[in-house]
């Protein structure tokens, strides 16, 4: 039986060092590199299977350091810190460059933890949108590998239709998605979900300028239960931006289930060129 | 001249191993341990002060690892990655346990650059807000140190009066604030002002159930000199939960200056009990 391209890009394969090796996925491929979620949920994936985990995902930071390269990387997960219902981790990606060396390619920071039933609230429910049947589907361009392994249906500020930068003032995009081939929910997947916004600037500006995310951070507000109650269903994610200025922007996200449960909310900052 | 209090807790020394210590402050205590903007502030001041350093911070995740307590800390930031014109860095702070062996209290990333003139703009302008000296200072009750450190003028989602348990639905604070004494902003007194509002679970539920923040983002919008421009005028902080749940909510928030500048974006994720 074959693996889901996203099973398949989670395979690690743990080094007598302790430390894991992966490898790059072209399923998930961008421009010049892995999709950023891909690489946010190889990160968290690198904790998640680490034999020393703690409890489920709270809080997830991934800056993209340096290019990835086709091929292998290592993945070092490290426990930082083990309280008795919390545990504070450091991850580094790296790969080999010319002459051997390691390089780190990625750095990021999660914390995991043992979850507790206690008061709960949603202060920002699921925005007044048509169900996903009553919203097309969109097809991406061909040539941007990731974008096939994921079903798209933009309800509000789908990507320009003209790149004749006619400024917006209006950043938000509201969007169904999920993977495709559909596949339930987990802790890695939802990360990866949590960059699937086309870039901000492109929206505000509708121009495509050159750009790249530096840093994006994941707060889970679901469990693993409340994903696998999610299965295969679609996720709507709701993101703007806030400021542009000296090359970089921000982004703030949330993404919901179709029954409105909030399942983590999720912000980055976008070095950008021009 | 003695130094401001907080210049005062971002003293490091330099140590031989190439690390750097410090002490916390009491002019900055909390309940039982320090107030997390000055441990904050204490991560990035250790990326800062650090001679590799390049450029100005663009992002700062710091992780709440471990408790503090009161006395000398290590600071040991390191460059990860460094590009052309970005550097990432891993930083922790340590404390020596009842044994001596030196204890994770605190993991944080860190993302510098140098940044160049691009586009700008401002998709979420300054709230309108009366100015600060139209709307009174409270003070805070005695007994937390920390709150004396800052001038706070409240004008929307004060602390509540009565703490009844009356569930709200609101948990939006907008407030001005600076140093008290006034000092003139800096990256780090930017980030510690980025922890100072109170728990939107106490607003939002009218009860002081016990908490802590657990990890902690702000993307700087602003240079070093728009935060010197800024001085030692007010900055309008406004925060906003979004999801409460199973023992953990989270905080979004944007600072300005009087100006109307956004000078950073901040979110961060807190633990509660109950």
């Amino acid at each position: 039986m074959n693996l889901h391209p996203f099973d398949q890009a989670m395979v690690l394969q743990q080094q007598p060092d302790g430390s894991t090796t992966g490898q790059t996925s072209p399923d998930y491929w961008n421009m010049i590199g892995p999709f950023g979620g891909i690489t946010a949920a190889a990160a968290l994936n690198a904790v998640l299977q680490h034999p020393q985990r703690l409890g489920e995902p709270i809080a997830l930071t991934v800056n993209f350091a340096g290019a990835m390269l086709p091929g292998t990387y290592v993945a070092q997960a490290r426990p930082a810190r083990t309280n008795r219902s919390t545990q504070h981790w450091i991850v580094e990606l790296l790969q080999a460059d010319d002459s051997g060396t390691l390089q780190v390619t990625t750095t990021a920071t999660a914390v995991t933890a043992l979850r507790r039933s206690t008061f709960g609230g949603g202060d920002q429910p699921l925005p007044k949108v048509p169900s996903p049947a009553e919203v097309p589907r969109v097809h991406p361009p061909a040539g941007v590998e990731w974008l096939a392994r994921y079903e798209m249906r933009p309800v509000h500020g789908a990507v320009p239709l003209q790149w004749d930068g006619h400024e917006g003032t209006d950043t938000t995009t509201r969007l169904w998605m999920r993977d495709d081939i559909p596949r339930v929910l987990d802790f890695c997947s939802l990360a990866a979900l949590a960059d699937v916004f086309f870039p901000r600037i492109w929206l505000r500006r509708a121009k495509r300028v050159p750009l790249g995310t530096v840093s994006m951070t994941v707060y889970f507000h679901a469990g693993s239960a409340e994903l696998a109650a999610t299965g295969t269903g679609f996720v709507l994610g709701e993101a703007r931006a806030m400021a542009f200025r000296n090359g970089f922007f921000d982004q703030a996200a949330a993404l919901w289930n179709e029954s409105g449960l909030m399942l983590c909310s999720t912000h980055q900052t976008v070095y950008f060129k021009e």
